[in-house]
């Protein structure tokens, strides 16, 4: 080792024999992420440390660390090495047996807690919930499908596994397998690597060569997993994103996110706990649906949490209207009375028996007030869920007339009942639900109220509805002329 | 009070008695709060000593503050205690007389010339424009009421109180009521508080209980009044946001946002007076319309107002047509030539009685244009406002056009003009100025392009003109075929 | 010269006695520029000093610098003097030969390596590349005429100079010429000016008074030059929006710019090289595009280019289908094999002769490689690339499908082919590739899922299609009931 590599580790306590060869190899090859792992905690600190630290401050869950790991920093080969017969994707890289993913069964190591929240959540069964429930599946289908016109007709291709990875998966997570191996040409000479298939993909519901479910890295990402990262809203934007789901535009566009955006620059991003008006004087969207957060004096506010989801009693993302958070993290189970896989039948009666109970969310909602309640008196946000009660009921009643006017459709011919996504008016009663009616809902639930008026909002809402009711119209003509 | 106690009030100079007692237990039932006004000037500093500051820096107005208040912090009990026999929401709170809502006549006890100026604005009127603008009214109703199917039919169900408190309301302002009292349940167990109507609310023309119109906390929120907060475009993007109003997106988008963006933590935001150059290095929100701005050595380029809009020459908000500024924060008192409560007729005729005039027009524009001079040669600012003029006579045109093309549809009986927003045609007509027209004017003034071509630009101006004009041909020959 | 003004100078190595005389006027009629220059770095090093840093950190590229400007600092005389009789613009300004616009001509006499980069760029001819271009001339002057009604027509009044600066020029750059000179008012009296038409502008591909193409400005916003600024997406973003080249909010909402939003305070915006994982940890538009970025120890990574589009193999915006980067900056010279002025035929068979071919497709990818090689391995960088042609693929055969579509209508004569982009189906059409396409191929290169699904995504690339479809049977009705 010569003096600039000494120089190298001499800031990291203890590296692992096999993280240094890592590192002084990637340090040519890959150099930002060494830069990134370099900054992070994970080469700061020791897991023996870390797992000492009083309650509240561990960042570690684990009761105990395997002997191996416990007095090396976190580095390249201590997670890329790990539970190496459980992953297909496990190649020799000069003379190591390394994982290309880093799963959540990895991670649970030292995050044990985290990943077991993380593995009942929707978040872990993003993929199957698209996938294995037939009626979402066919709206993946639609919604990427490539068309030629043959005369005057337009043709559907299909839907292309790249399309579904790009549009659908990019957050829902894809199916990673192995095919193998391949040789490919690098900076070091050729050298064999496992082919993966449906990759790159950091979808949240990713099945891994491990066969686990779920990604850390789309809100830790590689290679610092910084908890500032993780904890800022632009994060959750990648996914949670208007027109469908906007909880990152409406939550901009609110007080607290202009308080946010405002004063991100004096919060302190790093405390573990996370303190209420010292550290942070706004919510973002960890504050209210997963931090740990305390008072200045460490009275626990609010446990930590990554079942997300669990904090919160009704689930505005209408389905197509909107219904009390599902029981289970595995929504591709639920069906309706009807037997559609719907948390709701066309008529907005609930599959109830697949729901959580009035008990339960009235359970969830006093959690959730014990966060309001760090700056705001009781009957203040009394009054603001009683809000956003009538307005869940306002806009699943404005869903409900869409569905009214697509049964019409459907009834009268107009259009074909078979794939309930694939048609013009189809198409506008999927945007009153899917867009107009969600959107309403997040804006009141989170005060970002141009999204109730202008902004996909009731001018949209009220505007599709019509158009729906013109399309009949002219559909309805262009089938007498024909 | 023991040790913590004391710790707490040691950073802060002199807090009366019941502030303290304020603190103490609210320390406990809503900490954020408690946080952010320690870290607030509020706590900082006794009104004797602010209103000592040198005249340039004093934050407080009015010329002489009531004794009582001239030696003890700004604390809890200092604003929720002010006049309270005219507040019908003040109630016994644990043995103090406590308002629950703080207006604007409350701040006005030391900040009396902002409040002045504030009360002449539109925006103290904001829910009255609204409310007593019979037009506008049926636009608010119309904007948020509730539909349901009846056969083919859509069935208006008319407009909810919620409904509009959430879309309209929540940035023009709800009337808080108070309807006696009720007893809620909270951490301290049952107390009896004001059942308020119309709560919560933060818009900027709210009627509180005491009378008063207006709400500072859309500006500066609880419980920091951070100058900071409202110094930062993101405040003012809470209600000026496309697509109706796109101020905060136009600004964005330009160059003066782009600097905004790039430079504004190296900004000064706490100074007062604000240096130009020093303090900031690129217009912002308040600069141009409300900041007292000086130069490095305190020469004043413009002084402090809170009458918004009382710099600006230029209504560009068309309705439906831009026109000069109104004379009166009142605009329900507007009537054009038709008798129509609007500053322009449909034909496009000034109702100038109620609007200033060229006289006052060019005072104005040169009260900005002393603000671009502090970067600008006197030639390019001309020339700016030259393209602006032209784009605001080429939008207009276009909104006039859309209004001919309305009159054909009511003359021919295609729509029912007595109500000129609900039909499909007519909500066209009303995106031609609302959205596009208006759109591209904010992009003309302030540099934002991208607005002016593609971001409900001439873009969706055209389109939207071409596609009334095929509704107009459907309609008809719907109507034909009936 | 007073006590203030040596103070003023005394930051200042060594001023020009112009400069300082430009500066003690204008710190009176323009007092943000002079605030704005002195904290530059122009104002704080000679470029006798700054050539002589080692290669790596200079910012000044030229060989030799003129005598007379080495050992001054670049003030306001240095600048605004350059090249007098080039500049039409050059004007007798209180004893001094003045000329108003800075050009890249005068830049590069420090700068010419940028300079001579940037002139090769399209960039250089944005406004060619729309003016002379008959196609896109037509495009410009459709999306921005003002319209009539007659009766029940819509009448074409043509597109005004002042509208094409503001939407299409504002970006593309204006031809500033001069029209003689005008007096004007100005706080220091009347002066005679340059009568400048077709100005304010600050469009990359300004044309200006002594006759070279480009501006400087809108990436480096007078009158601090920042690199901090350049380098920031918020300024990229002043042009590089959606609808049509959404590159800014593709990024966004990408996990780069994630990373970037949530970590960009910690990096350092003014190194000189930009240091890989030090100075940044997330890829920004310049990263990749076109930075010095250097690793750790000062190995080059990817050398600085101004020739903007030079790393980049496949120009993803589409004309109408995405095609390989045009061979010369100036694009208006390409002809398709129909004549048209394309890079691609309206079947898609490209005009190859104009664009670059497949060795330097590839020579360019691996350029970009080794920028995704600092952070990824070399097989996810491959399939990410794989993945964006099938993407890239994809959209060009819906943008194709939406061509077929088109053709139908010309040959029924549902709509005119004279003018391609002014009727209703025609605008379909352009949104198809103009908005959607190019949007999901934005996505796909930079990450950013959102635009591949929802947001100008394959939604609505689906959708345009079939509305196209549905328009054409009710033109058809329409036509058949006439």
């Amino acid at each position: 080792m010569d003096a600039e590599e000494k120089s190298l580790f001499s800031a990291i306590p203890d590296v692992s024999e096999q993280t240094k060869i890592c590192v002084l190899c990637h340090k040519e090859s890959t150099p930002g992420i060494v830069e990134d792992w370099l900054a992070s905690r994970h080469s700061k600190i020791t897991p023996d440390l870390a797992i000492k630290k009083p309650d509240l401050e561990r960042r570690v869950s684990s009761d105990s660390i395997p002997e191996a790991l416990r007095s090396v920093a976190v580095g390249c080969y201590e997670c890329h090495s790990q539970n190496p017969s459980a992953h297909k994707d496990n190649f020799d890289h000069f003379g190591f047996k390394i994982n290309v993913i880093v799963s959540p069964n990895d991670c649970k190591t030292c995050h044990s807690v985290e990943v077991g929240q993380y593995s009942l959540s929707k978040k872990a069964y993003a993929l199957d919930n698209i996938q294995k429930n037939p009626l979402y599946h066919t709206l993946v289908e639609t919604l990427t499908s490539t068309k030629e016109i043959e005369g005057n007709d337009i043709i559907d291709l299909g839907s292309s596994e790249n399309a579904k990875l790009e549009a659908c998966y990019s957050c829902h997570g894809s199916m990673v397998t192995v095919n193998g191996t391949k040789k490919i040409s690098t900076g070091s000479g050729d050298i064999d690597v496992p082919d993966l298939i449906n990759w790159p993909n950091q979808g949240v519901g990713r099945i891994n060569p491990d066969g686990s479910r779920g990604a850390c890295t789309p809100c830790h990402p590689r290679h610092s997993f910084s908890i500032e990262i993780a904890r800022k809203p632009y994060t959750c934007s990648q996914c949670h994103l208007e027109p469908d789901v906007p909880g990152f535009e409406v939550y901009k566009d609110s007080k607290h996110g202009n308080i946010f955006s405002s004063k991100q620059h004096e919060w302190n991003w790093d405390n573990v706990p996370w303190r209420v008006g010292k550290d942070f004087t706004a919510p973002t969207c960890t504050v209210c649906h997963n931090s740990l957060i305390v008072t200045e004096d460490n009275k626990v506010i609010e446990p930590r949490t990554h079942n997300f989801g669990s904090r919160v009693w009704v689930r505005l993302f209408g389905l197509p209207y909107s219904h009390p958070q599902p029981k289970s993290g595995k929504t591709y189970l639920i069906k309706n009375k009807d037997g559609l896989p719907l948390p709701a039948a066309l008529d907005g009666e609930l599959s109830t028996e697949y729901l959580i109970d009035k008990d339960e969310q009235m359970r969830r909602q006093n959690v959730m007030k014990k966060v309001c309640q760090c700056c705001h008196n009781t009957d203040l946000i009394n009054q603001h869920f009683k809000k956003m009660d009538i307005t869940i009921a306002e806009t699943d009643k404005m869903a409900l007339s869409a569905t009214q006017l697509l049964l019409t459709v459907w009834n009268e011919g107009l259009e074909d009942r078979s794939n309930p996504f694939d048609e013009m008016i189809e198409r506008r009663w999927l945007k009153q639900w899917f867009f107009n009616a969600n959107s309403i809902r997040f804006g009141s639930a989170m005060g970002g109220y141009d999204h109730i008026a202008f902004k996909n909002g009731w001018f949209q809402l009220i505007e599709n509805l019509q158009e729906m009711r013109e399309m009949i119209d002219v559909k309805k003509m262009l089938k007498k002329m024909e």
